[in-house]
């Protein structure tokens, strides 16, 4: 393992280790359980008698640091199965006994799981005075473990089974430099003032109810609009590029996913329905392009109807495992601004590139230029159905039209859908967080297996290529990050309410109501067409900094103040953010126009 | 039974005896089954070892009338229930023998039913030369049977269920007099060349996929027009009422209809949904007030909140037994323009009035008005919940609004539902026949049991009343009533294509784009604002004669002609129905907004 740039992933591990050490140093009693890498840093899960608080925290954070100065070096050892087992037995840790008799039935390292269940040996890891059953990946020295923060402690089930002790979970956040560090919680202070969850709840977005269910989020009046804008604006696009609504239902019997080839990759996650009526096996559905086939299949076509684009904003179910929901990111009912294009093979270029257009322009809009994008291809494992050379032919295409679109790209090898190639498409945030947003993905699967054909110019009938497409993708986790990204700051075309119109006293009620009707009147072009303007008249006998206060908190982008002067002038101050414009009453539409 | 006028029922069940009779005398070795009222006329099951052919209904048809001629009078007598057996025994009936069977297990005539399971005598009726098992309701004289016709045989399972004995089923149809029957046939006539399932197909609005299910149609691009826009009209209209759009999953806890009352009740039309993830009872929702009411329960409300009013346009899932499925007018998957107000007590009046006002723009615009409400109250059955005091009171309300709005009512006791009375608004089509359209309900039950609540005035909490509204009811089962009232001719603002431009020949091709360039610019704003007009253009090298005939078929309202004389004079020949007309291209915009 002697390599001179460190692994992150080794570096997080080491931690671990260290974490280990540090808790066996300062505390008694202590029943060692895992020690993994996650997301940004590691954890250790720890049975004893003590309840760790947050400042024992800092105690051991403090003691790791002097662990990790005295620069020790990782060294390891083999026991046999019955030695490792006497040696967890002495030192009274049932949870790694476990672990060993685990892996003597079922052979979990790296190395011997290629040879089958069951392994002979165990490997342990010394790190200064701490010995841990572990199949490696760590840095040389200690003192090479970068910049951590222990972050805070959480129970945790031993091997997530509500029937196993409880055991208390530590977590850490580690990066190679301090810098990275330091920018990394920042941005977790920033990210946890915006979580979509409060914001939702403080800007009434969405509700959720213990009787409906977790997962399954309820839309208020403003996250409604929030919703259909937005996927107002996605079908906008496409219908520009001449795609046409469909609707399709939320069930479908089963053999719709046995015939395209979901069913055995997704049978997990679907959600099952039973009839009391007939016999058929029903499911929901958890996507949409096997219905799209069938709406092309209800007819003949011919290279001249090519290519037939469909779009649907419509709402599939997963069954998402309970401990992954989060707030409207992860959800049970998702909503999906979804197309499919079918085509000749010749017409993929051109589709594609129309779609990349559209994503680029829906995220330009939204304040969130893509920043990259993510070719994701096959690997060699298995579960890729369709010809290799097709694969090939289609991999080569979508990075020739990523050059071509001059697409800051990597390849991602093994990220493909079943059927085909993708392009994912990534943005980043506000605070500096990148996510995969609008996706491409070319298919040359489902065409065939659902027997779909166009008869081509001299007379054969001809397999249609599919292309699928999300702009948004689901809209609820779109909204999610989106929420976060403009710290629901949502722009002026897209807020919920738009304009808060504001009276000093009653003497301006009747005028008032005047502007309001003008609002009423209004009507924003761009960047989504024919969206009146949504605003409301605060009236209420209430000092005018109240009003301000209440109506900044609920983040309305317009303000709009109305007192005896302006009624006189018949004129309207306006204060956007910190700004403040006067206009005529006869230009305010202009003016919201012009925003 | 001796009644001066004849009851429809007692006309029709008795010439079900009459068809047994006629069969009985014309064919050998006929087992009989059953012969009960349907709407509009009567059947009777046969097992025999002939199959009847059309041929054979004249024959039957005839040999029924020759027994009416006879003018019998039904007698009747009771015999014990061994007695019974004995006779179907004796007679060779084995379907008449399980019926005797039943009748001493179970005791299903009325009379008995009451006292309790099982009777010990069977009632016999008899008529000419034939006697039946039969629990009665008869003309008294054979000859007052009205007027009648055999219409068509076709297979069905004794009981209805698949492992029995398939029998032949012989419908008839009658009225009390010969004009009325009349009028039924060419209706009949009528309604099947309109059938919305071939109008469906042939002007490609929907379609069924076998791989998809039964009840569960796919929207195509001209369906989903109708579809959206029709649903668009509708949340028009509501929100010029105050409505807001709200939006909830299709998927609940079976908790939710715990508390609001349905479980009970509607159980057994329920999907049933099995997650692999979570031990919930989940189901897919086959109505929304209580997915409604738990948004309004997600915040504190305030009188002055109030009428809190929340629409959705959303896919409901009722599990409809497979024989009773029809095209698009029975479904599984249903999708409803519906509505939910919150208010004061005080308030239900305004409310209520308001909706009424809806539905009657709502039918006037879709060239079907309103005919008549039926005010539908509760009996004296069980399952209704809430305090009888309150069901007077919203019924005498719903019965005063009625009156003040000079409605053409009548009062349906039994047809309530389990938390309130209802207005059902009846709408007749083109060829004569009506149908249940529009519903507003009253509901003081579902706010309680869900602890719904609002600070009143004087501080003290008050429970808030709930009116459930839909305008279209099921969009899908509206679409199947409009598409045969219309007979496929859709009024402009809702036809699915609009305009078709048909060139001449190739020399106007420029032109025909440059029209088709105004057309993409037009706007129509009434009925439905924001509606663009949705184009194509011919320019095939085909006769014009073929181009018009086409799109004649296609239903399409409006033509535009193009020849090198409109090409010359910047004109365009518009053809609506029969009438032509010529217009400047300059006054086409402001020609179609007039439509």
């Amino acid at each position: 393992m002697a390599s001179s740039t460190v692994d992150l992933d080794d570096m997080r591990h080491s931690l671990a280790h260290v974490l280990a050490h540090a808790v066996k140093d300062l505390f008694e009693d202590v029943k060692f359980g895992v020690g993994p890498v996650i997301k940004d840093g590691f954890y250790y899960d720890f049975d004893m008698p003590k309840a760790i608080s947050e400042d024992d925290l800092k105690i051991i954070e403090k003691q790791m640091r002097k662990i990790i100065s005295k620069q020790f070096e990782f060294t390891s050892e083999k026991l046999s199965i019955d030695k490792a087992k006497e040696r967890e037995k002495n030192n009274n840790q049932p949870y790694k006994l476990e672990l060993v008799n685990d892996l003597e039935a079922k052979g979990t390292t790296a190395a011997n799981a290629e040879k089958g269940a069951g392994v002979s040996e165990a490997s342990y890891y010394t790190v200064g005075e701490f010995t841990d059953l572990c199949r490696g990946g760590h840095v040389k020295n200690i003192k090479d473990t970068g910049a951590f923060k222990l972050v805070r402690v959480s129970g945790a089930y031993w091997r997530g089974d509500e029937n196993n002790p409880q055991m208390q979970r530590i977590y850490g956040v580690a990066f190679a430099t301090k810098d990275e560090l330091d920018t990394y919680l920042k941005q977790q202070e920033e990210a946890k003032l915006r979580d979509h969850r409060k914001l939702g709840q403080e800007l009434d977005l969405f509700v959720h109810s213990e009787l409906v269910g977790s997962g399954l989020p309820l839309f208020t009046g403003r996250g409604t609009w929030l919703r259909e804008l937005l996927g107002a604006y996605s079908q906008q696009l496409r219908k520009e590029r001449g795609f046409e609504r469909i609707w399709t239902p939320h069930m479908t019997k089963s053999a719709l996913y046995k015939v395209s080839g979901h069913w055995d990759k997704f049978g997990e996650e679907l959600f099952l329905v039973k009839s009391q009526e007939t016999s058929d096996e029903l499911v929901l559905k958890p996507m949409n392009c096997p219905h799209h086939a069938q709406i092309y299949a209800s007819r003949a076509r011919s290279y001249r109807d090519l290519p037939v684009r469909f779009m649907e904003n419509t709402t599939d179910y997963r069954d998402e495992k309970s401990g992954e929901l989060n707030g409207i990111e992860r959800v049970r009912a998702l909503t999906q601004d979804d197309s499919h294009v079918f085509c000749s093979e010749d017409q993929i270029e051109e589709e594609v590139s129309s779609l990349i257009e559209a994503a680029q322009s829906m995220y330009e809009v939204l304040g969130m230029p893509l920043q990259s994008i993510n070719l994701s291809f096959r690997d060699d494992g298995e579960g890729y159905l369709g010809e290799p050379a097709l694969w090939e032919k289609s991999q080569s295409t979508l990075e020739k039209l990523a050059k071509k679109n001059k697409l800051n790209y990597k390849i991602d090898p093994g990220e493909a859908a079943f059927y085909g190639p993708k392009i994912d498409f990534i943005a980043s945030d506000a605070i500096g967080r990148t996510t995969q947003v609008a996706t491409v993905q070319l298919d040359f699967v489902q065409p065939e297996r659902f027997g779909l054909a166009y008869v081509a110019e001299d007379g054969a009938k001809q397999t249609p290529v599919a292309i699928h497409c999300a702009l948004l993708g689901s809209i609820e986790r779109f909204l999610s990050v989106y929420i976060e990204h403009t710290n629901g700051h949502f722009p002026f075309w897209l807020a919920p309410e738009q304009v808060r119109i504001l009276t000093i006293n009653d003497s301006v009620s009747d005028y008032a109501h005047e502007v309001q009707n003008t609002l009423k009147e209004t009507v924003l072009m761009k960047p989504l067409k024919y969206n009146e303007v949504r605003s409301s008249l605060d009236e209420r006998n209430e000092s005018l900094g109240k009003k301000i206060r209440e109506a900044r908190g609920e983040r309305i982008p317009m303000l709009i103040i109305i007192g005896p002067r302006d009624m006189n002038n018949r004129e309207v101050s306006i204060r956007i953010g910190d700004e403040e414009t006067t206009t005529k009453l006869t230009e305010l539409s202009e003016f919201i126009k012009s925003q």
